[in-house]
């Protein structure tokens, strides 16, 4: 099998390098304009650990909303299923709708993988403590999950969105007069744009995403979620992992994922692979264009899908 | 196993028995306000063609939307993914957005399985003959999912709905005027509401699902679907069969599912089981309340999920 | 005064002639789009009853949501303030949002002169009789108020409604579904056709407004309403006349005036003046542009305006 | 007229004295949330100079949302007519949409009186300069309309806004992220906050209004702004004025004017009166319960009324 996903990763790779259409890069913050479109990178890590690659496997970018998913895991390690109190578990319509929904809802976010919710989710880590410890304690996290002490964050791109988040001052502030948000909206965003800026590779994504694999434990160091809580976070990738085109992505690759607007994408297998892409150009939708073509040839060359019977 | 999950399908028909709290009952037709709250029924089909059931699970009901699975099915047989012009396939949101989506995206609903999507694909199926004759092929298309002949359609329920249907009109009136339904309004709805008056038992239900179950193919009568619509269809019903309840029940579940108001629910283990149950009290969502509670419980019991590592 | 005014009319029907950019015809129906652009009427009846005139004053034209205002005034005199109660009287926002809020206001619509509401009107003038009767009494008080027996319904253009008025037929059901119409959808929405299908000169409709320029009182005829609800008509006028362009006509102009897609705008100035104007080329909001220019203009040159000291 | 009118304005506020259900005092910030819901002042200007006034009518208080006449004023005085490319001149619908709409028509919110609006007009005012600055001028300006130098900034109230005002910071950050707020947000708020803390008494107020009820003419000081904008400045008060009860008020009153959530209405009557009253209950629109009743009432016994004829 890994000779034959060797080769699938090579084609694919190879393929990808011909497209000429390669989507918009984000352009609102310097850090993320000023990254080389024609940039592709590939993880796969499988379940007996193997990892293959293919492209700029190596090279770290913005993981941005990946991030959600860490940070969404801590959350519930520290506050638990009362979590749930103050975020949703629906997808959330389209983006257009999201604020009316804060408004129709009484603040709480539909799904902590929408900046809303995400915001939410970083308050909850905030747990009191400064933002230097809190983001310090997210570092470390995905740290330990990839097993790479190199991992760093881009302060650059944390101080580009610092200076530039407009809107995810106005969700905050708009949560907070609702009372959704608890700490000063201020140190709440100082660490979610320090979290979104956290820098990876694919080779380290993919690494960091093997705990959703295997049922919540950590090849190495053991239990890091139950395994129903695994299945719970790769049930929300699924449904909201790509934004407004969740429901896309499910349809067309069937595998649980969650975008960034780096052009990254970690996709999990359950008990297959964990699987990260990274290309920088964005779809409408504001997911990576060829990450997620990338991802639809994997699943279908190697009939990864959650919703095969012969998988 | 069988005799496992006969253990278990026997245990939750059990302990649901015992549950006071049933829901609602959908009261806006005659048909559907009279049936006893009471009832409870579970019907397991497994991969290898043995059938589990457990309390009323021969009494028929009416499918209501679960006939929306069906429909499309039948839609994608005759148009293929040209239909995608002219339904989404992303989550609704919430059933208050619905028609706000409807205008924003130019009479387009956003998939399927929610109403207006739905009546879509009712005139798509009605393509240009009488509805006498669309309604004939969906009821003998639902005969030969489930190899049963007695199948039938309630014709007081259907009767009931153009009755009281007018949300139903208002919808397919608001496509009409951006052009998205095709034939005169009057004659897509009669199609639409007869074939969610549709009554079937849980056995009924199971067996019409195994289809899906198999990546696409009947286990008598050979392939009704390709492997890849068949994923597909299990993400859509993932994604959104459960009305703005669909995420929840994704992360509490994991399962494919499709529910209807009249209480049931069809539920798809990609390469595992087809599953009806039926209660019809309904919670604030109008899914079954009892039958998730149930699939819940299999769920747990049979470690069934989509996405879990050991399944 | 009526040298002045009649100079003032023939500058501005001159002026008019001169413009070049009309707007567009509405188009949705035959009966509308064949209408010649370059046509343009004015008629303004003063306090003491001296008729001046400009351009295609005596061509008859589709009055359509003018007659808004006249159902209105019928349907307060058969249920009195109860109407208040179906229907609201606030501006709507957007086109956009009418029926966002109508779902959100549990379908009572914002005021009686968007669609939503003056078809819950046209509910209210049926009463439980014939369309053919309630029809004929809408017409018999349109004559009665312009004191001209020759005032019909185009019948072409009733047809187009009642072929082409899929939207129509939307909010009439959707509103049905509230309980807010009583009768059956197409016997309102027959008599809402017909009605929007009156044609009228600008000399008729200007005589047909003298009741909301004299406290409710028509100058040959009598009390046809009580002073206080021709303030409250004329003050939903002002608020609600244009569709979503109502605040700007009160800003630019500043005297109530209620607009129809056929390009005719009924303006009222208390004390001073019925005025009624007619170019069929409509601006992006649906409101007459050239009208609409046209009584700019003369509200400049007479003073007039409601929020004026010294009018 | 005036004998009468002192006689009118007694009787109201002898009546507004006997009234019960007094409305619920605004209490988002303890300033506000103080204030003895007991208290009623009414006071009226005439054309002609006499002042009459009724109960507490030299009581300051908050004058909140009425400030947002006197700024937009300041604004137009600065920038003239391209202001209306930054606002518009809609009635918002109602309060749930405001945000919709700000998201929909791309930051451009959709009058000055909503505080979307009035926060853009605060960024216009503030043009460049410091706070402190901008905030003297706001308070020299309303000192000079009301020929008052001893009209101050209630400090306690514009620290109590600043410390829970997150849905205003909220809004200003989702306009700044679309351009149209052009300084730093927490300086413009700081300016918005502080004009919304102006202290005055009705006896102020309706002097700080005449130069609207004189066509843009301060009886003393001469020209504040031309007729035209005088006019301009009413409309919008009609049609804007009391959030999403505005069209309620200019159907039951018939009067331009502007509420605040202090529980004052600064009223204008063009070439008759300018009115304040006050009374801190609210009704459920947000406007001052007895405050609109108190004005309903002079209407009535005075037939104060834009829409009628013989006023």
């Amino acid at each position: 099998m890994d000779m034959m996903l060797k080769a699938i990763v090579e084609d694919i790779a190879s393929a990808i390098g011909q497209e000429q259409d390669r989507g918009a890069v984000a352009t609102y913050i310097p850090g993320l304009a000023s990254v080389d479109p024609m940039q592709f990178g590939m993880a796969v890590v499988t379940a007996d650990g193997e990892m293959v690659t293919g492209g700029d496997a190596a090279i770290p970018f913005s993981i941005q909303s990946i991030s959600k998913v860490f940070a969404l895991t801590l959350a519930l390690g520290k506050v638990g299923d009362q979590l749930w109190e103050r975020v949703g578990r629906e997808p959330s319509g389209n983006a257009f709708n999201s604020i009316v929904q804060l408004e129709a809802e009484q603040g709480v976010p539909r799904n902590p993988f929408i900046n809303a919710g995400a915001i939410v989710v970083a308050d909850v880590n905030l747990g009191g403590h400064q933002p230097r410890e809190a983001i310090g304690e997210m570092l470390r996290f995905v740290r330990y999950l990839a097993d790479d002490e190199s991992i760093a964050i881009d302060e650059a791109i944390a101080r580009g969105e610092e200076e530039t988040g407009f809107r995810n001052i106005a969700l905050a502030n708009y949560m907070r007069a609702f009372g959704n948000i608890k700490h000063p909206v201020e140190l709440v965003l100082g660490c979610y744009f320090h979290q979104c800026a956290i820098a990876m590779s694919c080779i380290q994504l993919a690494r960091a995403g093997r705990y959703l694999m295997h049922d919540g434990t950590h090849p190495e160091h053991g239990r890091v979620v139950s395994p129903a809580r695994a299945r719970r976070i790769n049930a929300l990738m699924l449904t909201c992992g790509h934004y407004d085109a969740s429901g896309d992505f499910a349809f067309q690759v069937g595998i649980p994922g969650k975008s960034g607007v780096g052009g990254g994408i970690l996709a999990v297998v359950p008990g297959r692979a964990s699987i990260a892409v990274w290309s920088p150009g964005l779809n409408a939708s504001g997911n990576s264009k060829l990450g997620t073509q990338a991802l639809q040839m994997l699943a279908e060359a190697t009939g990864w899908s959650v919703f095969r019977a012969n998988s």
